[in-house]
């Protein structure tokens, strides 16, 4: 069995005041889950609970509470129901209370087993019960295994907005088994290839390069394909997480290429009718086109983009937003949360490989950039 | 008018990933609050919330929003109800929906006027929204002077206990106008001082002498006794924090004594039978009566303790306790969030302005020290 560990160092100076350091592995891997309890016990941990979804990730879940009981880890077992509506307050509350009734300290492991909204529930609600516990991220789906479960980010969303409610807390470790990648429905599996797409516009020529030579093999599932798009996406993402941690030095914002766009599409067209990935990959081809009006880039830059994001499957126009006032996307962006004093502010590449963040751009280009993706598919 | 700065340093290497250092300055003064807007300002803040409770705060609130405003800083205000009730998941999720309806970005000041619930509600909603908003602790009361606004513990309560979802986030600043320490009742005032006493037991013999020296000044609330004592007992719960900030070395556990008794007082008493510092008062005597039962100190640091306690009007013993069954009071303390593993650990005095933590101690000798304080007063 062939398991890759990435290794995320973060700050380890705050170890001073932390009997563990804060830096913790990503392990990548076919056929992993039932390993997971080896790497959890190496932290003396005597007490876990799995938290997972009402769905695959339920058979996932017990893979890895076998996996933990065989270690003599005592495990206590939480569902929550499917879906993005569970990435709640109400949500958060049941678990808070479940955590309290278990009577779980602070020696007690959490594992999340499932996708983004598992991931980023639980995380949120382990990083705020006693002031902190530790999280395992056992990311099930493409998106949680290539973004989600990676660099901290936990949260639920408010009424007004996805998100809105978080907090950065860093796993204890990441286990991310590709195996579970062949169950998913073919629609969230290519969903998830957006964030690799992105990785390869914003960060990594090569590995762009790589995507269009394996696109058939990628979208087949091919085992080898799967575990070095896992791993290499995994490791791009550490490489920002590890420099901005917090979102503060300006170079965690290179993640946000095409999401300040795909986060107004999700909005307009109303969440659940586009995928995260899906609009991630439409805002790509809004902001490759921005760019482009900008004279960032020419024009064979756009159409790589767009090979490739078809290739995979993925959309790169929608007449799902054929209705929507340009006003409504502008409102939305402007409201973003990374937005700063209601200065419209995007992630464009200027090269394959490589971003700039533009400030204060024409609200015209950014329009006429929108219309672009605006058509019959 | 006197101001007197307490350098907070907090893992400064941890700046390489944030523009603004963690540490911060505690100011401590008579009528400072106004101002407060030339502090806020100098972090180049264009815009505030302030948050109060409905009670003498709403006031200490408009002197806080009036000084930020006329340094041209945009102040919006919001009120919770007034009491420990607030400190809840309802009142934190209507705060967060405010914050989202004011579209709050992560350049505006969060200003917390109030009490030991203000702040702790307060601070740990802009620890989560938008994972993470700057905030200003400016504590009114005595205990949140001396204690709760001090050291980025944050939290709400659940039904199943106090503080269980929370978050460590430290303020931007402090500011703790001693003025605001005339207008409180005379209970409330005198509740704050066991906190003041903890700080002489565990840390600083100079400085318990001098309360014994003091009490009737600082009984009688004069303004250059409570100058220091506010000052002094923020510079010893800082040192502590400095060395611990989350709790993980063993070295900030020791502002937990007394704690452990009191949590459990409050609860089986029922909260809002003893006031928080009442309980502490009455755990502090349990202990050092326990440590006297093992033998490691002699009877004149009980005896000390006692007296100081008394003259400032504290309570040492207590009726409402009498019909409890002693098994009630350990299982209480068995679940304290601070237990790890089920074992009863105790911050134990071995001489004034000094403390261990002492394990595994005898069901029966802790069963024996709350006797001693079960009584008549």
């Amino acid at each position: 069995m062939k398991r890759h560990e990435i290794h995320v160092r973060l700050d380890d100076s705050i170890a001073t005041t932390s009997p563990v350091s804060r830096s913790y592995k990503i392990h990548v891997g076919d056929e992993i889950l039932q390993d997971i309890g080896a790497l959890v016990q190496n932290d003396n941990v005597q007490r876990a609970v799995v938290v997972s979804d009402q769905s695959i990730n339920e058979s996932h879940g017990r893979t890895v509470t076998r996996s933990l009981e065989a270690v003599s880890i005592t495990v206590d077992r939480l569902t929550i129901p499917p879906g993005e509506t569970s990435k709640s307050l109400t949500e958060a509350e049941r678990l808070w209370n479940e955590f309290a009734r278990l009577e779980i300290d602070r020696k007690t492991a959490i594992l999340a087993v499932g996708g983004g909204v598992v991931g980023d529930l639980t995380g949120f609600v382990a990083a705020t019960f006693s002031r902190g516990l530790q999280v395992w991220q056992v990311p099930t789906t493409l998106v949680a295994q290539v973004d989600s479960a990676i660099g901290g980010k936990t949260g639920v969303n408010l009424p007004a907005g996805k998100n809105l409610v978080g907090a950065f807390w860093q796993p204890r470790g990441v286990v991310a088994d590709i195996n579970t990648l062949k169950s998913l429905p073919d629609r969230e599996y290519v969903s998830g290839l957006a964030e690799v797409v992105k990785y390869g516009m914003i960060l990594d020529a090569d590995f762009f390069q790589w995507l269009e030579n394996n696109a058939i093999s990628i979208r087949g599932r091919e085992k080898e394909s799967l575990n070095h798009l896992v791993r290499r996406s995994a490791e791009l993402k550490t490489f920002v997480v590890e420099r901005d941690e917090r979102e503060v030095t300006g170079l965690r914002a290179c993640l946000n290429y095409g999401h300040t766009f795909a986060h107004a599409f999700e909005t307009t067209a109303g969440y659940g009718t586009l995928l995260h990935g899906e609009a991630v990959s439409l805002g790509m081809m809004a902001a490759v086109r921005l760019a482009y009006s900008l004279d960032l880039l020419d024009q064979t830059v756009v159409e790589r983009q767009q090979q490739l994001l078809e290739t995979l499957g993925l959309p790169v126009g929608t007449p799902v937003l054929n209705d929507i006032a340009t006003d409504d996307f502008l409102r939305i962006m402007a409201r973003d949360k990374k937005t700063v004093g209601g200065n419209l502010r995007f992630v464009l590449p200027d090269k394959i490989g490589h971003v700039e963040i533009i400030d204060h751009i024409d609200h015209m280009l950014v329009t006429s950039a929108i219309k672009t993706i605006c058509y019959a598919n």
